[in-house]
């Protein structure tokens, strides 16, 4: 696997374009192991991903694709790998923790570089896996001298993404814009059913009878940025807040763990606030 | 099954309250085939429902529960029956034809006593299995007059519930109070998301992952009643707005069918704006 | 769409393939509304589907891809349009009633050419939707003299694909022959589990914790044909084998008319025992 | 919670039974928190369980719903608590590491008193959870002295139920005996589809479209013992066996997670090869 590449197009559609790319790739005799494309009709878009085997030189096939293709068109072709990342929390452990064994074993697809929390509770755990918590509180602190510190914290670690794995505080607008697109939140409900906070005693008291979470990349507007995974699972009378909380727990580490798989090998594509996922 | 009957009690939980009830049945020498209940520990409310066998007075049996219990306890037994239904609609089959064949091959739990459209596209369609179609055109009415006219249809057939089945006027207060707790419709979304019209479209420009339905109690609050059943299904960035319609279609219908079958068979009770479902 | 043509590729993998055919379609000017393909590493075999808009001659074409693609390549191009169909019953109704509405109402992406059932029970419903059924009982007859009744009826209607909406009669070898990968078959289990006949008594005293349903192509082996589509639902020891069966039935009917609208779009390749299917 | 109790029967069915407990129960002015009851139709079984709030003693209580039913009735009345367990495993650690998680943060319904592996990969990873691991190889042994060795190892830990977390060895008889329904298996597949080695390949190769889990107690006949739950995924061609594996890890656990919940909450009853669950 280790000449495998992943080349991520996205521009207007047009007529031969799938040709045009897959001319360039068969000159340079690549194998092309998976190809996934998709033409979005209402905004006219068009978006591909390719696994690519074959020994090729990133620079010349990247300048190749450029010429055969419009201005413009956003190309995109790296080898296949792990990515770095940064963990973020409050509390709750249940995600954290599924990360983390998946990480030990092999199975996340990224580089856990750091876990920061605005609480201490989770240290210990963290530190079994040999990880750095980061403790940053949030106590006392006006929020633009809490998110300088988050901030200087991750620069220490450079993550591609941030994973917001039930981090209960809001991010800013500046902080947001810094990680555009590169930063995942699970939200505790279906969304767009529940924004906000307590959404389990939202849903307990409108007597819905599914909950689910909800992974998406995190924009400026509360719980409003692209979807990437949702999940539900269906409740009864029987279930108290508690209850649903409790139940809740296993969809949103479901949800989160599935929505970093997509995004950790770069199946996931953002336009306007929609995502094209090729799984 | 010509002696089966069906026992329902709600009243405020007290220790006690299972042996009273169960105290009465075995001293008539009923046997009870099926027993659920449910204590509401929020408000400490008590719900229960039996299946019965053997002969029995319905009268004697219910004087002697209702001496057993406190004051106020609502006590409802009669023998298991199929319901007397009317079916609203408007222009969508899907849930219409879907009832109908049910009906007609004996598995619907209750007898459809009409149909009444607000347009009369689906009048031929229903009238192919024996079942009065009742055209009454919301154009060019007053909403009072029309609600007048759909009120005297209804009174024809007496119905003990009406099924909205995709039907799109909005009914006002007076008209749902009428029946009270006797209206159900199928929403096309997972409610409380998408609330109003057009949720397949809200749901598409969301970008969301999941899309659904819900069947609930009418209320005056617009998609706010008590909701029986809800079930969502997977969608992606490959669905449009109308084949988000279509895969919803499937969705709705078997949403509807699967809560009235627990109405027909008793087996909802509605507690503020939650229902008590015991399936 | 009056102008949207299928193309359909199967053959080896090689270097350059997606390159040469989608050469061919941007020399024509043609549009790729949709595509999807697949390299089954096992068998190293190459499967494609195109969805291609703008006018063109099928049999130029399809001249230039034999041209440009390998010999021995099966190349299928035909403009997108309702397939022929023939539908085989016993005595259940709920598949068939599910067609028959979906067709009624321009749903089912064919056309229903006629019913054939070995018992008469489902002529008159058929018949409402002025559609003819053949009935030709299996009673008293010699296997092949009963298949001859069957296969002549067929030839009537000339079918493309027959479904066997839960018929309960097992087809010969020479029978399947003549309509290879062109008869599907409803199994009220979720396959490999429960093969052959009363599935659901073996689920109930198997105490499982689904029942399915499974839609496949027939072959001579009973029930062990290229599986399509399979779905399950949850049941529980309330469930009786009366109860699984109804239960059933909600899935069964829902398998096959996603199984159905799979193959009449034309998604459906068949390898060795397998499918791809490109939804 | 301290004085919550759990109270299970199972008898035959008759007339007046449920009055003759609640009775008891009324009579010590205990509270009813939650009761399920259901009765077997088939071999006319009765099965109940209840949720009993207020100070009681279990051998009064006991002895006087002795008094109140019939000889032969099974009762256990006793505290809810946690139950002790041991887990074993050999070289796959998903649904190992997600016991230990659950465990370390309280909320598996168990006390892990050991974890035994016939190999030695997850000792450390065990360990982590200042939980014992004992190293049991099978290599080089008699069958019989494998399971001395085990049950000696059992023994020291005195656990109420053995969890079988992907332990890949086949125990006899006389082992299972000695534990009769207290060792539960996860087996890789929705049984009874694809019993034994390898389900995976053998789903592969059968084409599938859906993978599942089974939990169920172990007895003599390899994966025929009762289920407690299952769950299945979907899958489509492109899953090769390896994504069959991976993606079946998830559901392994989900499902064990699942059954242990129950389980240990004392809601599963056995009859015949069935189980009744009280969920």
């Amino acid at each position: 696997m280790n000449d495998l590449h992943i080349l991520r197009i996205q521009c207007p559609d047009q007529s031969g374009l799938i040709a045009a790319i897959t001319g360039v790739i068969a000159a340079h005799q690549l194998n092309i192991v998976v190809m996934k494309e998709f033409v979005e009709p209402v905004s006219n878009s068009f978006f591909a991903r390719f696994e690519i085997s074959g020994a090729l030189n990133i620079g010349q096939v990247t300048a190749e694709l450029n010429k055969a293709l419009r201005p413009g068109t956003v190309i995109q072709l790296h080898a296949a790998r792990k990515k770095d990342i940064v963990i973020m929390v409050t509390k709750e452990q249940h995600c954290l923790s599924d990360l983390l064994v998946r990480y030990y074993f092999g199975e996340l697809h990224a580089n856990i570089k750091g876990v920061i929390g605005n609480y201490d509770q989770l240290a210990a755990f963290t530190n079994k896996f040999d990880i750095p918590f980061v403790y940053i509180s949030h106590e006392e602190l006006d929020k633009s001298v809490f998110e300088n510190k988050l901030l200087e914290a991750l620069d220490q670690f450079n993550p591609e993404y941030i994973v917001l794995a039930k981090f209960m505080r809001i991010l800013s607008a500046k902080f947001v814009a810094k990680y555009q697109h590169r930063i995942v939140n699970i939200h505790h409900s279906f969304l767009p059913a529940f924004v906000g906070a307590h959404p389990y005693k939202q849903a307990y008291e409108r007597g819905v009878k599914l909950i689910g979470a909800t992974a998406h990349f995190v924009t400026n507007d509360l719980d409003e940025g692209p979807i990437i995974t949702q999940k539900v699972i269906n409740v009864d009378h029987e279930y108290s807040v508690a209850g649903m909380v409790q139940a809740g727990h296993e969809v949103e580490k479901a949800v989160l763990a599935e929505a970093l798989k997509l995004l950790f090998e770069d199946r996931v594509f953002v336009t306007r606030n929609r995502t094209v996922v090729f799984d």
